[in-house]
């Protein structure tokens, strides 16, 4: 991933959950991916428009590749900072790849990111008039719908 | 609940996976009522029709209260045994109460019920011609269509 | 459980997520343990001394008992405030019994309660000089040391 | 990842839980990495000495990094075979790497990778003497006390 840590944002603060440690003492690896779900949705958020209402415009993002690199373990009521963002360079006609940072102050314990498609609620990958596409682009910014 | 044990059928066998546990170095608690939730999967597949089906059928059973007694921990790759049974004293026109042992070889390790409603794809109750209460209740068992 | 609310105290606010629904299209029945645990944690903190610290000085809170009511359902980003308290006459020597509410807005969701022992770092209950019960009974609170 | 499925072996089979599933009635990403622990756990037991074990006499296997592609969704109800094998190449001195296949029937719906380090019960890489790594070499597996 590139190192350019000024192209994220910091989208929301998250404490660490007892249900999320294994018997190792610190957090289960699963739990970052949703963590970096958890950076995407208030990514949107930041933007302007929901997940949520996304979904209910009938555009689901669905993943199809993750990848996590793990170099310092969270541990149980640590409170974590996620950031996030959807390099332009990554954002294809039927995909978007959002990149992650997981950190606990200045100390980046997890890094990684997710490749998603864009379908419809019909289960059809949307290939015309895709919205949430142009939006995330930033060319659409300016139309969204005041909520 | 009563301690009649003869009236459990046992379901499945489960291994207790690494995600399971939590820092205090057992299962954390809240993974008993997904075990349970398998166990009255199992319990329909059992009975000759599963959950799975009624869903298709347009039959959903959400959670409306669960209780949960836990006697001693579950360990990491422990081989555990879910009971389950649905006592016909329990079944009311629009809700069932599902009851359910998780045992290793033969200690009880958590004991424990939920109780449903049946609920309709459209998200209302289903009030008249319950097909799959009649089928738990074992009137209906003649009569399920063969897979 | 008792409907007098004046005596819970609001913990904390979390946002549902996605990986708390399940294929219902609401929040999956466990996750509310998890909030609980999430509560109580809270309840702690805001009494001034965390349970993480507690764990730290050899006092392990495992679960024994869990009851849970679900009165409408949780949905994907839905804004969710957690109630706990812990009533003294709930207070055994050996045990506690946490409660707990999950409101949107002015709407009750969910309410349950857990029961837990006190066990030390070596597995046993800890039957004398429980700081942690006597804290939270209140007699202690005055002598925790400033954090 | 190396196509030639012929070094994986299968592991176990598991069933696909209602919890496993999210609002888009699929399986939530995250669970995949559950899974591939649970086919490295298998892995293991079928070369003749648990995880478990190899826990209890101080070696534990924390993740550094995941990948995964997800093909095709798994549904609920779907019963999985989880293969894995742990290719030569991936062995280094202090990590290995674990490579996993989830199917149903001939359908490869998820592929990916874990890698992990060797860290003892203090928590410090194991830098000599690695038995557990000589054992998924295969040096050892003649060695091994019999259970």
């Amino acid at each position: 991933m590139a190192k350019d840590y000024d192209s994220f944002i910091q989208t929301c603060t998250i404490r660490v959950r007892y249900s999320e440690t294994d018997k190792m003492g610190i957090v289960y690896n699963a739990n970052y991916l949703v963590w970096f779900e958890i950076a995407r949705t208030e990514y949107c958020r930041n933007l302007g428009k929901t997940y949520r209402e996304w979904e209910a415009q009938g555009y689901f993002l669905p993943v199809t590749e993750s990848y996590c690199k793990y170099n310092a373990p969270a541990n149980y009521d640590d409170m974590l900072s996620l950031y996030c963002r959807a390099p332009a360079e990554h954002l294809k006609p039927h995909s978007i790849r959002f990149e992650y940072m997981v950190m606990v102050g200045s100390e980046l314990l997890t890094e990684g990111w997710t490749k998603h498609a864009f379908i419809s609620a019909e289960g059809k990958i949307i290939r015309k008039n895709n919205q949430f596409q142009l939006w995330l682009i930033g060319d659409a910014r300016n139309n969204v719908a005041p909520k």
